[in-house]
């Protein structure tokens, strides 16, 4: 038999429930979504109940990170069947805030991160960081949770999260896990739901290149020269790159040339009116 | 038999000792301050002692809170008479890191807050609040204090930090005291010290000033038009004003005319090179 989560609908109530579970010696996991939940998803909670003796998954689409043009509206909204998915994996509570809840009338702060949040998605984005970091440290400290967990697939999100938690000194582990891909290779994502049936079979070409281009990286190939092969072999694909960057994986600073620092190689890019992100280890 | 207090210099220290405390059921309150204590900061300690079990004072020059051209370098650092002080009164811990503990090389997060915030201070020192906020946010996330408290001399600060609380839902009560004046009525403050003989006989115009500009709003006078005479009595006695101006004292939003809500009266003046700041209920 299933339990239903607790569905919780304020801060308080997310509070006083993690509280509890603490005061029983009980640990927490918390896992921060926008709802429209895929295996990627699942994989948290999966990992999160190996860590953990209690889990809340969170359920809130933040306006605060998306501008005014952005998929705001659009963005899948399927809270019913999100819940039935965390039940049938056990997970104990669900928070699901009303808008007003996280940002009642005269709401005035917000955390902003420097560092990792700089250029890639930051260029194309300038509010997304902010956005995310403000409602993830709301989330964060209204709940208090042992660790949380978030997807590579969104791998620059989650060196930020890490950035604000250090600076912050919030006392929660920040677990990253990697990204959950289709047969195809294709990262799981909600805005995958936005593609054609045409606009699907293109969009394993994303990885594809991603993979060439480190192939490329790790042959020798000057990294600039591979991204712009890269690049134009996405456009010939029907893609419009936003970016396709090589980084350090650990500060996303720009590689020191010839020095052994860990990289990462990351890429957004437009299919029809569908912005995808992805990115792997060279 | 005065016990020195405990000295802390890490915020996981800081952490370990609330935490300490509060195991025992025992109630915390925090004194944030940048040192160079006088009356004011110890009758914050005196109400904390009417509330709460155990009082960690929290020493900290922020640097983030000063521009380049300011007084960062000459502000007084008086740290061994602070502590006696403290000691003096029963406080059971001061807090007082280093910068590169507050801010270790990469730190890259900041917590702004708009609403209060706006004009008064923030159109002068625009780097300010948010240099207020991070430090305040990172010291009351390091220490969850029970309460934390703070002068109304500081009155803007003082709503911006109730706002950012609010917004974070960090657990602490945040508790303001009256401003601590004196015999002439100067506000105290640490930048007092800055005033030569001259200028520290002439400083004792600005809260008549106020309290003048006060009193002829409440008797019907025209908020602008006695603000400008404030203005001008100020200059004619030698203050370059930064503002003297009416707002609402819950908001800090401009007044509407003919409303009955609260009111206060806000000054900053500079008096050669010191910037003195006040207010009051009006």
């Amino acid at each position: 038999m299933i339990h239903p989560p607790i569905l919780l609908r304020t801060i308080s109530d997310l509070r006083a429930n993690t509280a509890s579970w603490h005061s029983e010696g009980l640990t927490v996991g918390m896992i921060p979504t926008m709802g429209a939940l895929h295996d990627g998803h699942l994989a948290l909670v999966t990992e999160a109940r190996r860590r953990v003796d209690r889990i809340v998954a969170t359920i809130f689409v933040n306006p605060a990170q998306f501008a005014p043009t952005e998929d705001f509206g659009a963005y899948p909204r399927t809270e019913a069947s999100d819940v039935e998915m965390l039940a049938a994996l056990g997970v104990e509570a669900v928070f699901a805030p009303a808008a007003r809840e996280m940002y009642p009338e005269g709401h005035a702060t917000t955390i902003s991160v420097a560092g990792p949040a700089l250029g890639l998605e930051t260029d194309f984005r300038p509010h997304f960081f902010t956005g995310v970091a403000t409602v993830v440290g709301k989330l964060l400290i209204g709940g208090f949770p042992d660790i949380a967990m978030f997807g590579e697939k969104d791998y620059q999100q989650l060196l930020v999260v890490r950035q604000m938690v250090a600076d912050l000194h919030l006392p929660t582990e920040i677990v990253g896990l990697p990204t959950v891909r289709e047969a195809d290779g294709l990262a799981l994502s909600s805005r995958n739901a936005y593609l054609s049936a045409e606009e699907r079979r293109t969009a394993a070409r994303l990885p594809a290149v991603l993979q060439q281009t480190a192939t490329a990286i790790r042959s020798g190939t000057d990294a600039a020269e591979a991204c712009a092969t890269g690049r134009a072999a996405l456009e010939a694909a029907g893609f419009r790159p936003d970016y396709l960057e090589l980084r350090n994986s650990e500060t996303l600073a720009a590689p020191i040339p010839c020095s052994s620092e860990p990289l990462r190689l990351l890429v957004a890019a437009w299919l029809g009116k569908t912005r995808l992100i992805d990115n792997i280890a060279v």
